[in-house]
């Protein structure tokens, strides 16, 4: 790492997207997909999809990432970038209560993509809708002056009135989270300092030993779908629920505002893995802001009726970290000592100025 | 034209949209919206929409527009390429046979976008929502690293089974084409002279008169909702469809490629706008050219049963262009005189090389 992409390997003779064209590209990038739902009744290939959900209710969500601003390629591998392209949309429909079905997939390359190098990502895209069942059914393929752009939509099904909400907390609420926080940030931190040390000198061999975790999670993320199903399992409906995608207090924070009321958060609840405190020590970073603040984190953040409580002793991989308030006692975090702080919005506000 | 878009006035102070950060823009850019659809149960503030389209199929089609490839923000006004992104998507309805819905937009911006550059842009995105009775439900509003990236997905009724699809065209139907063609392809040749004309000498005033219908054809095209209504009100139900967004010659090959047929197209029937014949001249091209490889029009391009030849002629603007053939006869374009032509494939396949 930095590995050097397919896409710049000059040992053997690449495809130009000019040679195949735009329909030659979509030929080749669609020409195995093999339907799984009943509802898809028509994918790739005509002016749109169709699609049949009859009776059942229908979520849509999309997500457009950016080369240079959500990714950089000098160290995520194209496959990788495809897996969790889709990844991050499908966290989005289980956050609803809802089981993803179908994608959409749209991208705009520059000439230094090969066919190679777009069917690495289409590899990881099409891994991703074997590993979670959900068809391709459509998209756009075209050019862009710099860079590559992925927009994906997602749609999923969900039975008539089952879908949650942000805004349907209620004061008394335990606050709970999947897995752990902060991980997917830490990764980022190691390949951002890795690339630093390799642009300084190309000949460093970098050392990832150590940080398997921490970059998985910011590299090959995975929804939640696990967490979706043993919920239903165990009988418990969120109340609220959403992804953490730009980090715990944004979340906690679009929950409060929106269902009018406050939230204590347990800092010393705060679910975080072993080596995102080993990364966090080394980069002389407190893991708590990490934990709050990292984002894409892809876990689920819901609150549970404390009528629910034993039930949801029953599921595995989830904290209680907190209790939804009234509105007049704001949205804190606890600290480990006596004190506690409010909660800020973070989200992204980088606009460069190009 | 060149017109100076408002994004690089100066007189007054512009709001940047690192001052508003990402959820103050959504919040700027969606506190107005109102449901039009009983299908729409949930839209824009939540990970995903929510909707019912009980009983009914559905189509979903997805358009990536780049700027430097799709529009050049120099003679494009933002609130036209507002309308017209959502109006390609739009087209892609229609030419399933469906009405549109739904609409998500995700945006791509870069710094040197405004808060009143982007709201004109909505600005255009809503007229469009307004005029063809489509809600906003979502999207995803992010950063670019140069230039604005828009990716629009549409998602529309239909009764169940009623969707005209590309490969059903049967031999001998009638081959009709809706409006006019090449005028979106000419207007766009004006406008890069004139933006040529400017660079070398920005002083001089861009005189546009005489071009007011390729100039609207290119900027501000609208999708055939009227041909759409009154195909269905004349009882004529096309044996296949497809919109015209990369120009006549390639979507009749998709058509006869998909449907297993050939096609015999009659040059002197192709629609003309006298407008595009002169621009044609002026430019010393040849309008046939334009019609036939343009693109942009944004027209349908469909086949009738030649049962339902009667029928057709109640239904105003449009123009029987040819016929359906057997496979063995290729897909050709018979000139005025004797000879005839076979059609190639067009579409885009420009990959610029960074």
């Amino acid at each position: 790492m930095p590995k050097k992409q397919k896409m710049t390997d000059s040992k053997k003779k690449l495809t130009t997207l000019k040679e195949l064209g735009e329909f030659g590209l979509i030929d080749k990038l669609t020409k195995d997909i093999k339907l799984k739902h009943p509802s898809t009744i028509k994918g790739v290939g005509d002016d749109a999809a169709v699609l049949d959900y009859s009776g059942k209710q229908q979520v849509v969500t999309t997500d457009l990432l950016v080369e240079g601003i959500h990714f950089d390629l000098m160290y995520t591998p194209l496959k990788h970038l495809g897996y969790k392209a889709v990844v991050v949309n499908l966290s989005d429909v289980f956050a609803m209560n809802a089981t993803p079905k179908q994608i959409t997939v749209s991208l705009a390359l520059s000439g230094k993509f090969s066919l190679e190098a777009v069917e690495q990502l289409y590899e990881g895209i099409y891994k991703a809708c074997e590993h979670y069942q959900v068809d391709l059914i459509g998209g756009d393929t075209t050019s862009s002056v710099t860079g590559l752009c992925i927009s994906i939509t997602a749609l999923g099904e969900i039975e008539k009135g089952k879908a949650v909400y942000r805004n349907t907390a209620k004061s008394g609420d335990l606050i709970c989270v999947s897995g752990d926080l902060g991980a997917a940030y830490a990764g980022l931190q190691i390949l951002k300092r890795e690339k630093e040390v390799f642009l300084v000198n190309p000949s460093s061999q970098p050392d990832m030993s150590g940080y398997d975790y921490v970059l998985e999670r910011q590299l090959k993320p995975e929804a939640r779908k696990d967490i979706f199903e043993s919920l239903q399992k165990a009988g418990v409906i969120p109340t609220a629920m959403i992804d953490i995608s730009d980090g715990l207090s944004s979340e906690i924070l679009h929950i409060c505002k929106q269902s009018g009321c406050g939230a204590k958060i347990m800092e010393g609840n705060l679910p975080i893995d072993v080596q995102t405190i080993q990364v966090a020590e080394e980069l002389n970073m407190d893991p708590t802001l990490l934990a709050m603040n990292g984002g894409e984190d892809y876990e689920l953040l819901f609150t549970v009726n404390p009528n629910d409580a034993e039930r949801l002793y029953e599921v595995e991989g989830i904290s209680v970290i907190g209790e939804i308030l009234p509105k007049e006692q704001e949205v804190r975090l606890f600290g480990r000592g006596e004190g506690s702080t409010m909660i800020q919005a973070q989200g992204w506000n980088a606009y460069p100025e190009k």
